[in-house]
């Protein structure tokens, strides 16, 4: 049986990749992986669909067990990828997508390289800004550090497979549903299988 | 600017890769490089618009003139692509397909490694059959050496980026287009300058 893929949906904060995610869920069979992380929810995030929120002993437990694909520590925070529920999609045949930060892609880069790697850009610098500003959830120091921070971040983008830039939201979706689709014709293992099958059946 | 892609379809005779390239041509914007050939037109086929029908003599004089991207004898015929007019669309950021045999793919890859290479498989030998059969223009002898020379030819599978089972006509059309919008995604030299950009704005 065909099995799934693993598309790792990463990129600078504000770039949009957590929408681009959701809206890939909602109309296609892609499940969402779901991190855990110690850091606090905010206001319209719910436990154990946009993270699974635990304290810094639950999380070191996890990692102690081997239970993380991946996990890093950003802004003083941990955020990880439970292993088992990933690796049991893909073994069903399911594609999972996994939106997380650039370190942590990183990670799962070398635990999974098979893995899709897809950076999200935003616009522009001055768009990122505007994006990250309109939050609220941070002063000035906080994004100024974070702009800093972005263009180290962009720095890894040749370490990834593809690129979407997010201007219109509508336009990266379908991209990233372009780019899930032809990964799915790429020429690999399943399909010499299929050679196979010709060569017994002439 | 963004330089146009230049798209192989490839695979074996009768597994529908003309039909695709057309279908994708009509409703998008990626143009179709016409072949050159010294064999004679089916009723069907129009000179300029199927292929450039020439002499052995025309043929050759092209070949001297180095003004071919690659060009191969197939059951005592000649195929070849003209150079001059595939690199000015893609030098325009025009896409290009390309529609060649086995042998003229793998030329190109030599000639053009930037190409992306897709091979377009039958659902199965038997269907093959029915398809060459079905066009009515070749004798059963023909046939079986063509199914022969086949499976000598998917065994090149491993040297393309893509296949696509072409079993039903839409569905393989849609994943030929997936590949063509993804591979503008790709993390490639354009992305790199945009990097660039981000750098000189912060």
């Amino acid at each position: 049986m065909d099995k799934g893929r693993l598309f790792v949906v990463s990129g600078p904060s504000g770039a949009g990749k957590g929408t681009i995610c959701q809206k890939l869920v909602e109309d296609t069979n892609i499940e969402l992986s779901v991190s855990m992380t110690t850091r606090n929810p905010r206001s319209f995030e719910k436990d154990g669909i946009n993270y699974y929120f635990v304290t810094k002993e639950e999380f070191q437990k996890t990692i102690a067990e081997d239970g993380l694909l991946e996990y890093a520590e950003v802004y003083g925070n941990y955020y990880g990828t439970p292993k088992e529920m990933v690796m049991q999609k893909l073994n069903e045949g399911k594609d999972v997508i996994l939106e997380i930060d650039i370190q942590g892609a990183m990670n799962v880069k070398q635990a999974y390289p098979k893995g899709v790697f897809i950076f999200i850009l935003p616009p522009s610098m001055a768009e990122l800004r505007k994006r990250i500003t309109g939050r609220g959830s941070e002063t000035e120091d906080a994004i100024n550090m974070r702009l800093g921070e972005t263009l180290k971040e962009v720095s890894y983008i040749d370490k990834y497979d593809y690129c979407v830039v997010n201007g219109e939201l509508s336009e990266a979706v379908e991209r990233v549903r372009a780019i899930v689709k032809a990964e799915h014709s790429r020429v690999s293992e399943s399909i010499l299988h299929l050679i196979k099958k010709y060569e017994e059946e002439i």
